[in-house]
């Protein structure tokens, strides 16, 4: 990111191109080391010496950017290797992107290059590097606009996408540290250029636009130690949500979890904001770097216009935002500077003939305020209004707290002159009061993350080594094996799950002893590795209350499973108590190829199916990530507690979570399970497993866990996973 | 609003003075009448002569605006009606707006006036009005701006967004043909304003900002006209959306209903697009005032560029547009003209090096697809891209068809050469295609709103009179009468619900006989107008199987209401069968002071609570109103049959919804209502009432209702409200 030399592979004098586009942006760019144009055919580029390949250059270089065509690439990186050459960036596409097997040759060739002379590449197919640090000052792209300094961080997956954005920040006058795009990472990955962001002085804030990630695992790892170490926000785009593949899924969990669950999760867990689009991802960048973190979520809104006011209200709380309650005293303050006419509550309305005095007073006495943890400031330009001196007031105002402001000076032109001033004070303006109300909210949920009880993972007692045993007992003769409800409880036990008593039933003579050893109510239920939807087998009975109805249930089961798969292994008929009514909530659990196991939390019945009122998180998982999973359904008022019900035992289900995700890290081989219901109790009555399922298969450890510590040593480990 | 002659009462040449603002406005603005000034102190305003007083101007006057202090406000508009003015505008502030009592008085005694003197009145408390037709051309109001001229109206109750409005437009290239800030509406409002928009020839688009409507009905009549008569787009920002009262409810559906919902469901059924910012409205305004109006949902996506290809189709996906499936045919046209790379799905990627042939072909082939409803071209500038002439060939190929094209050439300088041809051909662009793909989203949606069956209101055989007896009995005596079950299933039956057949026990000795009416299984609850909540109270058993078991559940009813409640008045205890199980819906309904009735269906149990997954409308409706109620909930799903379960009897809860907006309609005395749950049973199956109460209240007819026409006549009417 910093050579004392560049080489430029495919420098040119041809107007137009690539090649001189590159050289002539590092050329003018005022970069502070020694460039040098390579050139078979030139003997010089933009009047600087060329020199007819790398290894003609006679003194030492740093980095090689490579813009000739693809084929010819991989020749001039092994010339790097021979120069000892440390770094390259490859402009060059026609590689992988395409799809072709050619492409996709030529990129494995170009890794083996690279990994023989340990040279570490950027790119193929990528618009560039830049490097805004003062010494450096160097504009390897063929960007046609140079960003501007400032403290933010840009990384993106895709070129074209480079180019609309640095066009675009150039009219909203922002500055960037970095600017990188890194095309089809054959080696450099967002992951390398987030444990680089995460050291440089230079940047507070990064943005990420990501197509995929490479080892969701890793990623995780780094991204939140820049979160709770050095506390950069980071921001991104991942897009390619609707481009979920159809799964082929044996469990209810499976059914609903798409891929794009697990990006959600990552970033939820590593502290990353989500955004939708570029404007918002612009919107919030600029608050992050230019305002200080609201300590919490209640902020004052003053303006000199009702309308605007209230749309900033409706917008706040759409973003779960709270309206501050003044205390009296501010009040009383605000009262004494206002005319009698204003509004005193929040919104402030400092009336349309507001000049800046009323502005200056209202936004200190506010921002003075304890219940107050932010302030906008929205301005509509009325006849009174004096714009310039309010926006002069403004910065000296903010500059008094640690809280932040965000302005909204509605409009564009007449405008304009106050707005360049905030913009100089570093107070980000947004022409409507919706986007800086979004802006709040980003950095109060931010906020609000960087609070979170930062626990280890909880260990929970758990008897691992039996676990394992039945595991692979289970996967000695084949590839894949499903658990029904009597066996996968037996590993839910090892795990400490609470699991009702259950006794299985081989033929008709066992039911009168095993229905001694149960309760009644009783359930029973068909018991086979074959028939995964017991229900739709008929293979179900409830309410069982004597040994006589037991009796008649083992006969009409094992006849139903039958009769529903005739060549289904049938092991018997489990008999177990009836568990007690209470709120069923579904703990569930998918391993995905690529990052590894997920788990899932959301109530029980169909409701929740067809509205997807799930949450999930990767496992291992912090204590308070359990939390987190159960709090953020949208139903969560129904374990509060509604209408009279007495609140659930959350405790218990976060509890269970934490086994869940325990038993998962242990065990690769579980590759998709439900605890459906689990039935949960009044607060201090605890839960039980009512019914549950596992899918087992062999070799379910993803690519990104093979370099993972064991997991005795991710509880010893400072960061699990929120 | 075309004015063959102004007097501006108040001009001035006082610089920096909304009076001289005013009258500039309309002298320099090119207005095509005459001008007046109207000033006690001066001869002459801005070299043009000046009038003492109204009554000095020996000519004709049609218009009169009035920017006096507010106390003066009154006899100038006494002088107007001497002098036979038949409108005025009202600039000045200081009236009702500020609450204070003073204001609030001022404000009566000028509709008074008004009144008195047929006087038709724009505010008082707004900016202005500009109407932009060629021979009218008056800008009355003191914006700084004046609007260009173009088919787009903006009406706004807020005078300071107005001028926030007007410079963000200047920018945006966005003009208009009206733009009305009409204040406090002391006379003139929204509806009338709608009402002339509707055949005002200029209009093409109506923009609006609402605080608050001033009469419901008549707002909803009016809209739905422009909708489905003349078929002017109309899209709203209504603020206040959070500044719901607590409303104290004995139903469900009160507690569930907020006063916001009643305003979705008037924009809802009038045919309103709701926005939630300004930015969106003006994006969307843009696309509705120069596109055609897609026939459905399938977009085609061109793009020289994958990523943001990729973030269009999620935000696609989102705003619930469909990715158009091309025809073999179209795929074949579209490998012919593009490189072996380039994708020919959808979307479709012209690849980096593009040239506008190439998106001229593209977008000819995908627009000839009949799969595809329209598209969006998005453009990125990279190296070979020619901007220019791309801008030149979209509208040249948009021209072709009836397909709504638009576009996000992204960035700002780089493009702005394109984006200015784009606009001047009108095909809108948006700097982001999140923004663009939105638009399209609204458009859709609007299309498909355009394509409903308007169909009468059903009338559903009624037993009206002996319905009416029944309420009116209950209110002889009191203003409010909460009807238990029994009562409340005599005036549901009225309307032809399915209720069970059901009898009461009034004391023990009844109960054997009451048994032999009722098949087993039985359920037995507390009749009584005092005990609303039945469950609570222990007032409720079920699943009674023998005449026995009702005997002792007769015996503990009563026991346990009277513990409940000593004081509680109690009619018996009621017998019915069980209601076999089915697929629980709740139908409710609210009265609004303002609004009337509305409508609420949801699906049974406390989720649907907890996360408020209901739909309402405002009764009388369209029978395809009660269908969209029930598809527009989330949970619709269940209803469609999930995971083999049957599809419920959607027709059913139908004929019910429309039962229920008749019975609102005809008895203004029901407050309240909740039928919860509907017991739904799978298709052809029907449903029955499993439980209900009434809330009846005297005097309920909202004052919206006072001047519509009987329900008879309404059923006559082509549109009732969908």
């Amino acid at each position: 990111m910093s050579p004392q030399s560049i080489a430029v592979v495919g420098a040119t004098n041809r107007p137009n191109s690539v090649g001189l586009a590159v050289f002539n942006n590092i050329l003018k760019g005022g970069y502070q080391g020694v460039l040098y144009p390579v050139n078979p055919r030139a003997k010089s580029v933009q009047s600087v010496k060329a020199y007819p390949s790398l290894t003609d250059i006679p003194d030492e270089v740093d980095l090689a950017v490579i813009i000739v065509p693809a084929k010819a690439v991989c020749s001039v990186l092994e010339e790097a290797g021979q120069k000892q050459i440390k770094g390259a960036i490859i402009i060059t596409a026609g590689f992988k992107e395409g799809g072709g097997s050619e492409g996709i040759k030529l990129e494995n060739q170009l890794k083996e290059v690279a990994k023989k002379h340990g040279i570490r590449l950027v790119g193929p197919n990528c618009l560039g590097v830049t490097n805004n640090a003062g010494d450096v000052r160097m504009n390897a792209s063929f960007a046609t606009k140079m960003p501007k300094p400032g403290n933010i961080a840009f990384i993106s997956q895709s070129g074209a996408l480079c180019t609309a954005v640095l066009d675009f920040a150039e009219g909203r006058d922002v500055g960037f540290s970095k600017f990188i795009s890194f095309g089809n990472k054959a080696d450099v990955s967002e992951i390398d250029l987030l444990r680089y962001l995460k050291d440089d002085p230079d940047t507070d804030v990064i943005l990420m636009y990501l197509e995929d990630i490479s080892n969701g695992r890793e990623f995780l790892e780094t991204a939140r130690e820049i979160t709770w170490e050095t506390r950069k926000p980071m921001l991104a785009i991942k897009s390619g949500r609707s481009a979920e593949g159809a799964r082929a899924a044996a469990s209810h969990t499976g059914s609903l979890a798409g891929s794009d669950s697990a990006y959600d999760a990552i970033f939820h867990q590593s502290g990353i904001l989500r955004v939708e689009g570029i404007d918002e991802l612009f919107n919030q960048a600029i608050a992050f770097a230019q305002q200080p973190i609201p300590r919490s979520n209640r902020i004052a809104i003053i303006t000199n216009a009702g309308g605007p006011g209230i749309m900033a209200t409706d917008a706040a709380v759409r973003h779960d935002l709270k309206i501050a309650s003044f205390t009296e005293e501010t009040k009383q303050k605000l009262k004494e500077n206002l005319p009698p006419t204003a509004s005193v509550n929040n919104p402030v309305d400092v009336i349309g003939d507001a000049t800046h005095e009323r502005y200056e007073s209202s936004l200190r006495h506010i921002l003075n305020d304890d219940n107050v943890d932010g302030a906008i400031v929205i301005l509509t330009p009325q006849a009174m209004t004096d714009i310039k001196e309010t926006a002069e007031v403004i910065p000296q105002v903010a500059a008094e707290t640690d809280k932040p402001v965000l302005c909204s000076f509605m409009g564009v032109a007449d405008v304009s002159e106050g707005i360049r001033h905030l913009e100089k004070k570093h107070i980000p303006n947004y022409s409507f009061p919706e986007s800086a109300v979004r802006s709040m909210a980003a950095m109060a949920r931010y906020g609000g993350l960087m609070s979170l009880d930062r626990r280890r993972v909880r260990r929970m007692a758990a008897d691992r080594d039996t676990a394992s045993v039945i595991i692979s007992n289970k996967l000695t003769d084949k590839d894949s094996y499903y658990m029904p409800e009597k066996e996968a409880n037996e590993i839910l036990q090892c795990y400490g799950f609470p699991v009702l008593k259950s006794v299985l039933i081989k033929n008709e003579s066992e039911v009168d002893e095993a229905a001694e050893e149960i309760v009644f109510p009783a359930a029973m239920k068909i018991c086979s590795s074959d028939i995964i939807h017991k229900f739709d087998a008929g293979g179900v009975k409830l309410k069982i209350k004597t040994v006589e109805q037991a009796r008649k249930a083992y006969k009409e089961i094992i006849e139903n499973a039958h009769k529903f798969d005739p060549s289904a292994k049938i092991d018997g008929v489990i008999i177990e108590r009836m568990a007690k009514r209470g709120v069923e909530v579904i703990l569930g659990a998918v391993r995905d190829p690529e990052f590894g196991p997920i788990c899932m939390f959301g109530l029980g019945g169909t409701f929740v199916e067809a509205i997807k009122d799930v949450t999930f998180r990767l496992a291992p998982m912090w204590e308070v990530s359990a939390e987190i999973m159960i709090r953020k359904i949208k139903a969560y008022n129904i374990l509060k507690g509604v209408r009279g019900t007495p609140p659930s035992d959350i405790d218990a289900i976060k509890d269970c979570l934490l086994r869940l995700s325990q038993m998962l890290s242990d065990n690769p081989e579980i590759a998709e399970l439900d605890i459906n219901p689990l039935i949960v109790y009044s607060e201090g009555n605890g839960c039980v497993v009512a019914d549950s399922r596992i899918l087992l298969k062999t070799c379910q450890k993803s690519s990104s866990e093979e370099n993972e510590p064991a997991v005795e040593e991710v509880n010893e480990k400072e960061f699990a996973m929120i």
